[in-house]
């Protein structure tokens, strides 16, 4: 694997590779040291256009464990605020020989610009770009999934026939699209549930069946139930119910929490709006994979990592 | 030992190991190779929600002379300010299997929370929490009074009968009051100095003396004069006077020095407020410690960090 | 060496030393693993009172391919915006064992103070003060010279008879100061060219050649051009010329680029204001080093930690 940019173009043996390195990196965190020599030598860097603490913190713990260097460039401060070129930032890294760059950025499409660009040879991780995707997160979603579905035998697995229903802010999350390619990819029938409002506006080509009432949805019993975050700063007013309506209609409370099917999980992404698209009692309930998520998101990035820096680089497939 | 939440819950036995483990962690500081791979593998999280320059960095260089990996968690520009709780935030970072975690926090009871939560298994480290408590302070302070008032013989001892006059904003400061528990815990006999509306309402359940006359104190030939910091930022105008006032009557000036005992020390936590609560001669002076309180802070961390750290941490006491 | 605070202190032994373990340094980052043990355990101190992000980084990345641990102090948010002084930051410092501070600063002349100072023990390297000195960045400059011009015979050698012409904000810029100084050290013969305006008003002292004018400067057939960053912050409308007038009459563009000589060499210290003090026609061209630049910076970087911190720092000359 040359980059992970997106999961649209991930084949189905590269995700479950990703998924199964991911099961042995969780492995080593149990271990009495958890520090691995892989990637001694290399230097990742933390090139943040957008501030996200968790993801940074996730990645920076993970590729530490690998034995990596971390450098962070937060644009902010940086000489990009002073006008400088992603083309003149990613060739600065380059000179500098980073051999991993993971970049968040508002604008949809700046990894796979860097990617393609030949101003950087090293390997380029999005995580998470505009409102287009964030696959490191989907990938952690579907290695919860997996292990939470198939427990011990899920090695080598993928998720076929398991129904999984995404809902929220569909039309800005980079999550739900990320998890949508990723998880038909891997076999899952993916329902959307939203207010018509917080829906693209053409679904024509999402591998994804679409419905507007939560509580049909859940009359559905899916396996996997996801709940994103309401994220009011990428929301004009005018679009969108207000907080107490969106709960009402589209929140998972304790009362819908008990009709969900027994088996089935309740995701989110973090960091959760408690009592707006999740109540405490939800967040916190067995069913919850939402701290599990977190732990998972550090093995699947450790894994990516491991998988983009080690080995020949240049004879590996593109994703 | 569990958590270093506070000095008031610490026994003798337990304060005088840390500063024992301290001067084994001091010796090494002087070899060829500073670092020790004790902690190696181990994650340590700086979770600061208020901006603290000097104690972030004295944590930090602590934990990486241990070999430990340091992630640096700034409250600002986090989900934090997005609204997500002290919960979501620990949960967050046990499940990022944080080993330990420094916190520094504006809310008096913040550490306490974190330790008592279940929401996180890590070491909790109060790095100053509110009005409350700075143990790690206090510990360094009663390392550094060890250390010049009983020399090489200071090995397994206390502070008994060590008189300790401290000076300033009592009512204030986390300082003061890790202090005064830390000193009577070890034996010391405590003399509070400050102009009454800087003292707490009600000082009965102190165990310490209590005088608003700085001359007066001196007068009774303290072994230790440790003088605060003047928070400016924390008071109000109303019931503070003016500076050159509090200085007159509260700061140490070259005349005040010169009446101290020869063998007495002055201390102070830093940063200073030169000419308002010391002036430059007496935080120059030979007798000042102020210097030896910072790389003693490094090597109390230190051995903070591996007695939490290192070892079974399941059978040990809590503190 | 014990410091590196000036080119202009720089003997020339001094200075061809530097670049020769430069060279070392920059073969060791071809090797499969980059990083090496030399500084294990030293602590590198970035002390930034003034952004950089660029030189920061350049400097962790330096520092950590010498396995040193590496805490950053940005003097935002810290107990220097609380009135701390230079001297009480500096012992603080020193007390925490720091083996090496890289300081920028606003002030000229703040790295010489900390050197002179007594406060502090350790190795200061300064990245930059005021419209002093960036004597890293010089010699970066001068490495990127005799790469270029010398090739494989680089080693041991000078830039004697070298011809080299600097572009631009002569007044404000440090990197003018710190190249002029080393370059006569080196043999170079160096060119000013600037708008009146953007010159010292007393040049007596510099070793080099004024000009006015860009292509007479040109026309003389330099061995290399280096372009200078238009620093809009730093400078007074009135004393300047527009952007557009700037660049038709100082600024590099494809024309001018062509009529150079086909074996020189075009520099920029970065970031560039494309279309401004350089077109991208001459950013991008077989003859900009502006990458190599970055490049040879974490050799020279690597090279001033070594010589600074390995051996016996208390016998070698000061500088």
């Amino acid at each position: 694997m040359r980059h992970l940019l997106s999961t649209k173009t991930l084949t189905r043996d590269e995700a479950i590779e990703i998924l199964d390195v991911a099961e042995d990196m969780a492995e080593t965190q149990f271990r009495e040291v958890r520090k691995l020599p892989t990637l001694r030598g290399k230097t990742v860097v933390n090139l943040f256009f957008e501030d996200s603490t968790r993801t940074r913190i996730s990645f920076e713990a993970a590729a530490k464990r690998l034995s990596a260097d971390v450098i962070t460039f937060s644009a902010k401060g940086s000489s990009v605020s002073k006008g400088e070129s992603l083309k003149d930032t990613a060739q600065t890294l380059a000179a500098m020989h980073a051999d991993a760059v993971v970049i968040r950025h508002s604008a949809s499409g700046a990894p796979q610009t860097l990617a393609d660009s030949g101003w950087i040879d090293a390997g380029i991780l999005n995580a998470g770009d505009g409102t287009h995707e964030h696959p490191t997160q989907a990938l952690l979603d579907a290695f919860t999934m997996r292990k939470r579905l198939h427990g011990e035998r899920s090695r080598g697995r993928a998720l076929d026939g398991v129904a999984v229903t995404i809902v929220g802010d569909i039309l800005h999350s980079r999550v739900a699209r990320s998890n949508v390619w990723l998880l038909d990819t891997l076999g899952a029938e993916v329902t959307l549930v939203a207010p018509p409002t917080l829906l693209p506006v053409d679904l024509g080509p999402w591998p994804a069946t679409v419905r507007y009432d939560l509580d049909d949805a859940i009359a559905q019993r899916p396996d996997v139930l996801m709940m994103l975050r309401i994220q009011s700063e990428r929301m004009h007013a005018a679009f969108f119910p207000n907080s107490r309506e969106y709960s009402r209609r589209w929140g998972l409370d304790d009362e819908r929490l008990a009709r969900l099917d027994p088996a089935s999980i309740v995701m989110h992404p973090g960091p959760m709006n408690r009592g707006l698209e999740i109540s405490s009692g939800a967040a916190d309930s067995p069913r919850s994979t939402v701290l599990e998520q977190v732990a998972n998101g550090v093995s699947v990035r450790m894994a990516a990592l491991y998988l983009l820096l080690s080995g020949d680089r240049e004879e590996s497939t593109r994703v």
